[in-house]
């Protein structure tokens, strides 16, 4: 892929006049509207922040200065001023460009961006290089309030009451994370945004003096005791003068604060308020919804995660100590339905990870049984917890780890192919992997039931192996097919599926369903242990299923004929599912070549 | 071993007078100070709270209510306090009593601790189960300042307007984390502990005005305005009232405030002032060098600490684009030097290594090239950010793992048994085990120079292997002993030093110092393919260096004989080191009863 910076667009861009602006504001607005609707991505989001990132193009010299966003869920109008419009379109697919910013794709793209809470402390990286190796550039994370909350974040803004000079924090303030949250942070926030508590006092001054010269003195005692106390808002106290709340689609207010930002060299917090999916309607009412969207803006299906909902509501009925837990992904992990029924037992805890998995360590020791439900990529940022806090104690805790495995037009940042590897190296901690919802929903039930941490993962999209299901023995695995010479065990839906399609041709395949990763069906590997096998997992090779196996034989002393079909790499880029697994191997065909070289 | 929770001392507690409580507190002082010197811990933390723990048993019923410590490095007292008294000299030894909270241990302690931040979240955990089940106690948290300064703990106090009833975290204040800190969040608090702007305020007043009517109705005025502002501190935004700064080590203040704190439903920020090391005289001048002490007080040699000081000294002198980073840790990583040498190339970021790694990525990312030294246990928190920021962009970004492996006395929560499994998920990351300090020397050297992200593990103490080292090509593994029938794969000095052990008895063993666990020496792993083999590490089974071995073999197609020596479990108690070893079957005698078996 061409490796582009600057382009026609953006040293238009300054020459332009307000007016000009705003009408390629719109523009910017409709081609990020028919590509969200033709490729599917995410729409709200990206449509809140079109004007403040020209105003950001406008006033800044990206890629010199360098742009950093957090999350990077909000970078389509930045690719498309930085010489990508003419592959926008591609964008998400395979081969085209990323949904997220991704500095191998352009020197535009100063950081790499998926997971929340980055951008601030890479931000005071960047500017410490800048200022030890003498050069001279301007640095602007941007982060949105959800972000701003992540404790990475806080670890960043708290980490030293000084910050670099030149360094520009933009708060892109839209009222909401990616779900709505209510935390103190933000309300902390929203109180400033309003002119906090001094349009208050006047207020509430002017009502007993009137305009008198009472209330005239009053406010100018006000402010010097405001002087006095140094300083008018929290971010003093971490070395950052704010500035704001600016309108964040007004243009013409935008640029002028901003080069007044740009001319200071003293830290600043540019606090934006911005309006989740402005200029399309339905996006703007219906903000979580079109966070993500799909294609022709459908409603998509996600088979486990809707099974997820519909299943803890029915055992929530019977069972007053389930309680649920998620990190903004109240829509996505399908826990919207246990929320509305539910309401005081679900906690959406913000984009802050290990406080989840934290909190529910706390709750499982005070006698409740919580799960907590997750995508794959974001539960990384709880390893610790969940090891330390959960494992080690042994916890009742259910971890359901949605969009695990290969998630397709995501791509790299995304991918959740690490989790097989680490969860089987913590203690205590049981994992399994559906082939379908109603095997899922068994296993629900099962790891509830059980006084140890589960971790349940299971696919993005709605791909079950087809299969009917028989008894489910949650930690014995199941024959699909009857015995044969060289036995595949498949881990979920997509690798059953690829086993049986690749059984149909080879009869000499017999494939196996390894429901459960951990603990492993032993006496059913001692039962094929003559070998040859072949094992299948939407995961990294090192320490996933694969080598559990190999290590089992080899504790055992038993020198099995064994293949792994795994990732190579977690490393993988954006592209369908499909083409993901089939450029690492994961295919029917694949298997087939295998087990003729047996 | 025995589970308590209550004992004589603490029934007697409750009846005594402050007088005798001041008398109690100085023999449990003395019995700190003679623990720590004969059998090492954690001293100048746990002198710091004898107080505070003492007020706090007073005041509460545990194990009814519950106290959470947050790291659990000043648990001593509350554990003299709570039926271990006869068994504190057993501490940290092989059987005895933990020098961390462990459920396990007592149902005094209420939660795990090693790691930090944990405490808030957990007690949010449980007042949340508390108040779902209906049930009635108190939830204590008590956290330092240092702390409360990561992420975890930043997450669990934004993460809600609303904290839950019955609930008190007490800000343990001794004005310095591990090490000292200079942060953000600290300013903020030191500003509220000395009366916040109050007692500016008032004295510049008064320094104007005198002590007359004006003084006295400015002050009137000020206190109307901060009503009107609703609040007196940042922490009633985040819905925590605050009482403080009280004197840590006046029992009669403690208990007084405490009781206040107990009658009220409103959750609680308690901020005691407390001072490191207090009541020993050398513990109190340096609070660091007592954080944590060895037998008899004798400073302790640290072998690879030493080194990574030593010669990052050495190489920053002809590069100018290395700068350090540590998680307060600067003492026990061996930092200091660096940092007293080159002030503005060194950063301590506290308690937060998520920051740390990401900050390290921004670094790299501008040019520098940022080597960050924290320890195995603790790098775990930054186990999304190794692989998201520096990894995904493949940066020049070392970490340097301290403590790996077996760990000793600290015991379960502080193993460093997890990382070459983690880390060897990751992309493009290289991971090296030295043998001894000049070998870790030379591998600092190719680390940095490599372009590319680079993690060096090694262990607590000054375990070398003792062989005299040839060429160091950091890529390739290097036979210790003569070529033999069966090849033992040794990674670290600990198991370079036990397999040589071994190969002395039986000359069949040939012993290789297997450095560098990714990329594997496959040149090597070929020649050698005909097995048997042995694989040592100190490492969990799962996803190690032995599973790796196995899964190169089974990708070649070839069938070797392979046994792999590693922990089964990462979850190994407090005990010396050699004990842990021989727990886990890591000896030489092992090794010859598995090559026996061949």
């Amino acid at each position: 892929m061409e490796k582009s910076g600057q382009s026609a667009d953006r040293k238009d861009l300054k020459s332009m006049t307000i007016r000009e602006l705003k009408t390629y504001a719109e523009e910017i607005r409709r081609k990020i509207i028919a590509n969200a609707y033709n490729n599917g991505g995410h729409l709200a989001s990206n449509l809140g922040v079109v004007e403040l990132t020209i105003a950001l193009h406008y006033v800044f010299d990206f890629p010199k200065d360098k742009l950093i966003f957090d999350v990077g869920h909000q970078c389509y109008t930045h690719k498309l001023l930085t010489g990508r419009a003419d592959r926008f379109d591609t964008m998400r697919t395979e081969g085209g460009i990323s949904g997220f910013p991704n500095r191998e794709e352009s020197e535009a793209d100063a950081f790499i961006a998926g997971h929340a809470g980055t951008a601030i402390a890479a931000g005071i990286g960047y500017c410490t290089a800048r200022d030890r190796l003498g050069e001279n550039y301007e640095v602007v994370s941007v982060v949105g309030d959800g972000a701003m909350m992540n404790g990475l974040s806080l670890e960043a803004m708290f980490s030293s009451e000084e910050k670099p000079k030149n360094f520009i924090v933009v708060l892109n303030d839209n009222g909401m994370s990616i779900s709505k949250n209510d935390s103190g942070l933000y309300a902390m926030l929203s109180r400033i945004s309003v002119g906090g508590g001094y349009e208050k006092f006047k207020r509430a001054i002017r009502k007993i003096f009137g305009d008198s010269i009472v209330t005239r003195m009053l406010i100018a005692v006000r402010n010097f005791i405001k002087r006095l106390l140094g300083g008018h808002s929290y971010f003093d106290m971490i070395g950052l003068k704010y500035v704001g709340g600016v309108d964040g689609h007004n243009l013409k207010k935008l640029i002028k604060a901003l080069q007044r930002v740009k001319r200071t060299e003293r830290p600043v917090l540019f606090h934006v308020n911005t309006k989740k999916g402005k200029g399309y309607k339905n996006a703007e009412e219906q903000a979580e919804r079109f966070h993500g969207v799909s294609k022709n803006f459908e409603d998509s299906v996600n088979a486990y995660s809707s099974a997820l909902g519909e299943e803890l509501c029915s055992m929530a009925e019977k069972d007053e100590k389930i309680f649920t837990v998620t990190a903004a992904m109240k829509d996505g992990t399908g826990l919207k339905v246990f929320a509305q029924k539910y309401p005081d037992r679900f906690a959406d805890v913000g984009i802050c990870e290990e406080f989840a998995a934290t909190f529910a360590a706390g709750m499982a020791v005070g006698g409740l049984k919580p799960v907590v439900a997750i995508y794959s990529t974001f539960l990384q940022r709880a390893y610790d917890e969940i090891l330390h806090d959960v494992c080690l104690q042994n916890l009742n805790v259910t971890f359901c780890l949605d969009r695990a495995g290969a998630v397709g037009a995501d791509g790299c940042t995304h991918q959740g192919l690490y989790d097989l590897s680490y969860l089987c190296t913590m203690p205590n901690i049981s994992v399994y992997a559906p082939r379908n919802t109603s095997e899922f929903k068994k296993m629900l039930q099962f790891a509830v039931a059980k006084s140890a941490p589960v971790a349940i993962r299971y696919p993005n999209g709605y791909e079950e192996c087809l299969l009917e299901g028989q008894d489910v023995d949650v930690e014995r695995w199941e024959y699909l097919t009857k015995q044969g010479e060289i036995t595949v065990l498949a881990v979920g839906p997509r690798m059953c599926n690829r086993a049986l399609e690749a059984a149909a041709k080879d009869q000499r395949l017999c494939v196996i369903n390894a429901r459960s990763v951990r603990p492993l069906d032993t006496a059913l590997l001692d039962e094929i242990g003559n070998g040859p096998i072949v094992t299948m997992e939407e995961n990294v090779l090192s320490g996933g299923f694969g080598e559990q196996v190999l290590g089992y034989y080899a504790e055992k002393g038993r020198k099995v004929k064994i293949r792994n079909m795994a990732f190579p790499t977690g490393n993988v880029p954006h592209a369908g599912v499909d083409a993901q697994l089939a450029k690492n191997g994961l295919t029917a065909e694949e298997l087939l070549k295998i087990a003729s070289e047996f």
